[in-house]
């Protein structure tokens, strides 16, 4: 079509010009199926990609929406940092929010940034979020999903996580080679990703080295905090099953255990061998320190924003989404815990 | 003038409409002499508060900007917590950003925010800043600036800050009340207005309390975190003066000269009483724990969006911000460390 005009879509379509303009420009007030013929039209004609990009230019709003389940929280800080270090030089401004773990509060901040008109939106779902139809409409609104750290699986985006199932197989085995063979862990809801897939690890570690699974040895944590840890060893010391190993989803939760356990001269490493998640900087300064997985939150914070440039070039391409899950590497730091 | 147009103003100056609006709605692109014309003769005619409301609200973006020097800082986050809890379900979205402490970014930040139109910018000044004018530049462009934690006296403009010179005061007499008399002060550099304050407030508690101040006994520990306190604590013994007390503006700080302190077989709290600044999460957690000042970063928070809804309701009616400083109470939270 070379250099196509508005108005000759408008003519063939019997559609306002406007309305063309619109959908080119992904505005939201545009009936599905309006859209749906604009765009299959567009496609049929094989409308000149340059002539697209220019639409698309004006569309660009060069702001991203990071949203955060936590703010006071070191992971989550770290993904923020790595990603401003990288991102804020560029042109692009950020928005950030915090859901609080709030399914309510995340779908209105969700919808106040697609009003907002923003290119994209990152986001880490809340522990409370059990539906997804407010992550479907950020495409069919055509911006950019980047799910991170806590995902979920069936929504077709790129996904960066921590590879959390090796990590823990990793951090079983620590406690494992250390002699410990029946190892507690404290786990999170059932519901996220990275609590299904740390629990996984462990149990993968479990049956590496054919220490027989006990249910008894498992206990739910949901906040994941000291509180949370502090009661959960309190639970297995009172439900009278024997332990000699400690395996934790959170720093925090590790630190409650140990709370507890020297309160009941249960002597960590001595009795217990205990290993926490994430390598809160606070994690290196207790007593005893705590052996911990190292999550890259800095690099994490790159990817979301590199991952988000490479989608905002396919889709320029007219490519849908890539539904692909970049696993970062993750480390265990060992300390006198363990 | 009543139901003025833009049309009246623009024949009465000889001006274009365009440019009448423009100086309405802010738009940085007009000459500042312009600017004035046009703004004294709307004040001479009595331009109707009613007319002048419409026009500032199709200027307004309700988009606000959160300028942080840190992100990994438990005092910055709980900052940026507050303000979201109270904020981010008002109509208005959050830019956020850091300048890790650098005067060019800080200064292309606000620039940056400044092109969005943003309705105002929240901003604790970088370490490295010492010339002021790109702050001048956001009143110029008709924006509300509020200072909050490390702030500059010149600027014009509400500053949030906490009482540190009391604080100060509060945490050097508690070492004095544990019966130290040969206190070290590890403190910050020499611009920042923390700095000053929190060094004079330790002087003040010495004044009272009829203890000499000697000069040996303070160290300038710019970064203010574990490094410099360990440092700070080695350059202390091996200069041969002796102590009995330790006042940090920092956790960070306290933690590192603990750690020499510990590595050198000196006893905290039985030799040297330690107080650290900002109660960090970690300083509960550490062996031992450490006597710190809480700052209440999340109430911090909360008060920089209440005084700029109060500065915007000022700047509706005409008036220039208010230059006042609202100080924010602390807390001596006593540890093991004293």
């Amino acid at each position: 079509m070379g250099r196509t005009k508005l108005s000759d879509i408008a003519k063939a379509l019997e559609l306002s010009k406007t309305t063309i303009s619109k959908v080119l420009n992904g505005y939201p007030d545009v009936n599905a199926l309006t859209r749906k013929r604009v765009l299959d039209y567009i496609k049929e004609v094989g409308f000149e990609a340059n002539t697209q990009a220019s639409f698309l230019r004006t569309k660009e709003t060069k702001t991203v929406a990071l949203i955060l389940p936590q703010i006071s929280h070191d992971f989550f800080n770290s993904i923020l940092e790595g990603m401003l270090k990288i991102a804020q030089q560029t042109e692009y401004t950020f928005y950030v929010a915090c859901s609080n773990e709030s399914y309510e509060l995340e779908t209105k901040l969700i919808s106040k940034f697609l009003k907002r008109n923003v290119d994209a939106i990152f986001l880490s779902i809340s522990r409370e979020t059990r539906n997804f139809d407010h992550l479907r409409a950020i495409h069919e609104e055509g911006k950019i999903l980047v799910l991170y750290d806590k995902i979920e699986k069936t929504i077709d985006c790129p996904k960066i996580i921590i590879d959390d199932r090796k990590a823990s197989f990793t951090a079983t085995e620590h406690l494992i080679k250390k002699g410990c063979r029946k190892i507690l862990h404290f786990r999170g809801g059932f519901l996220p990703q990275i609590s299904i897939d740390r629990y996984l690890g462990y149990r993968d570690a479990l049956d590496k080295y054919d220490i027989p699974f006990d249910k008894e040895r498992i206990f739910i944590c949901e906040n994941a905090n000291e509180k949370d840890g502090f009661f959960a060893a309190k639970k297995a010391l009172e439900s009278g099953i024997d332990f000699d190993g400690l395996f934790t989803i959170s720093d925090l939760l590790a630190i409650g255990a140990i709370q507890f356990f020297k309160k009941n001269k249960i002597q960590v490493p001595e009795d217990i061998s205990v290993v926490g998640f994430s390598n809160w900087k606070l994690s290196s300064f207790t007593y005893p320190t705590i052996t911990t997985v190292d999550q890259p939150g800095n690099l994490m914070g790159e990817k979301i924003f590199q991952t988000f440039l490479t989608e905002k070039s396919l889709k320029k391409q007219g490519l849908d989404p890539e539904n692909r899950e970049i696993k970062l590497p993750s480390k265990l730091i060992i300390r006198e815990s363990s």
